[in-house]
């Protein structure tokens, strides 16, 4: 049999998960091992290495063609490298390096997590057939990609779509980033809790101050709950009309933790889009939710490497 | 001799110029109108039309090869319509076809005037051998254009790189175009006088309180007319980080009057993009000024004309 299937990669603060994904975005294979966080560079990479050895020992493993790395950022594809935030101890870290020390001559492909959920979404979700498209994850953060011309846009480093560190507010509050009036700073869950807390939001008796309990409580009428997903909705706004003002964007798809909130957060999306989308060319700009669930990091990792490899069967454009 | 030139237009509020360019970006032949700006459209048309009909009785007509149009937007690329906001009688107007009333069988390539200044600055400015950057024009308006992956990209509609109208103030004040906050709004000539005048800046003797007094007064020391300018900075810092975000840019052009400031743009700006400008990504990015002047709207005009018919010599990518 012919190499037909992609080894992939979903690298993050909590779990590293691997699989083997085929032509149809299959997931063939699976291995997972949480993530050493704490712990220093190269015991992290020992627990990618064991998921690669994982799938390394069965009985697909022929069949891989390339392998596709989505990693949280910022990851560096020209070097290799990556740094994500909540891994402290992978600063600069060659994890294209340390990954070909298993997989060997296989080409392999490093794009940031967001791009890889941008790829799973327009290969098989909701920008699929889609030519120009801003793909979002509003979670514990916010983070995106693109797909320009009908192909992903993963940019020389593999970050662009980073609409998370975009600044909407520019006196704004302080970002960890070092910027002011990020749009993670206004959208992400966390902040959505922190300020309807702020402004007198009380959870209930099991002490739930998620987003998501605040989602239930705006949806049971709660207006101090309903304005934090408001706010929240205006900066995702501003930043998904900043970006079809620049690289023309038909779709925006908007997924994670977030996005679960349902009409609570796309209700005021839609209509806060009408006031900052206001151009001829951005006006019909459409915002739609993810539809690719937990494995969208695995399957868009595939995508990308497949992009990039130029493989058949794993139609990302 | 086969056809080697390029028919270029520039349409404005003010004049339509035209050219005949060669693959080394020399006018050949000029042409020029001022424009009916407040007239109906088919009379704006005969000033365009006008254009053309003294290029094409010049000896070097038959060596035109196809026609390039930069055009005030917002244009329409993909129905070749344009509704100029300085030129009212041109609302969803078919430039394209009127053009092709005089032009014939060439093929006609319809851009912005950001992206075309865009493309002249890729061709042969500051942002020549650069594989991506934003290229902007501050000014009465403020626009602009992207080279991605070592080519123009004027999206589907021939407007991509439209930073003026990105919010980067999200509560900000109204803007024409509907949103709030606009870099347009902070950042445009206009703009930093009324702003400067609202502060206490008074302009001289000779009564000119255009941005181009301000700036004379910033360099003297006056520190009412430079917080002006550092303002407008923030405000394009803001934009052009946002940009680097979204498509990793590695340069950022610009020009217009308002940077005819000089460093009393250029020195603010730089450190406001330190402020705003924070992932490891978007670190390294450069601001340049532009260098191409007058003429950059035609010979964009003809380097995008010449991308779209992939006509050799005419390297922009």
């Amino acid at each position: 049999m012919p190499p037909d299937l992609i080894a992939a990669l979903d690298i993050g603060g909590t779990k590293i998960a691997g699989a083997l994904v085929d032509g149809g975005g299959k997931l063939v294979a699976r291995a997972r091992r949480a993530t050493p966080a704490q712990e220093d560079g190269p015991t992290v990479l020992r627990a990618v290495t064991a998921v690669l050895r994982e799938l390394a020992a069965g009985e697909h493993w022929s069949r891989a063609a390339a392998v596709g790395i989505g990693s949280a950022g910022p990851v560096d594809a020209s070097t290799g490298t990556v740094s994500p935030v909540n891994i402290p101890g992978w600063r600069g870290f060659p994890l294209v390096e340390g990954v070909r020390e298993t997989t060997g001559a296989l080409p392999v492909t490093l794009v940031g997590d967001g791009v890889a959920m941008a790829a799973a979404e327009h290969w098989q979700g909701a920008a699929r057939g889609r030519t120009n498209a801003l793909c979002m994850v509003v979670s514990t953060g916010v983070g995106g990609g693109l797909v320009l011309d009908g192909r992903l846009h993963p940019g020389p480093t593999g970050n662009a779509g980073h609409i998370g560190h975009i600044s909407v507010d520019l006196d704004g509050d302080p970002c960890p980033c070092g910027g002011r009036g990020c749009v993670e700073r206004i959208a992400s869950g966390p902040h959505i809790a922190r300020r309807a807390l702020a402004a007198g939001w009380r959870p209930g008796p099991d002490g739930d101050a998620s987003a998501a309990a605040v989602a239930a409580s705006a949806r049971a009428g709660d207006p101090v709950a309903a304005a934090s997903f408001a706010r929240a909705a205006q900066a995702l706004a501003a930043g998904i009309a900043a970006t079809a003002n620049l690289v023309e964007i038909e779709v925006a798809v908007v997924g994670g933790g977030v996005a679960g909130a349902g009409e609570v957060l796309f209700g005021p999306l839609r209509r806060a889009l009408a006031d900052y989308a206001t151009l001829s060319f951005v006006r019909d700009l459409t915002v739609l939710p993810a539809t690719m669930g937990g494995d969208a990091g695995l399957i868009g990792a595939a995508a990308a490497a497949a992009q990039q490899a130029r493989l058949p069967g794993f139609a990302t454009g």
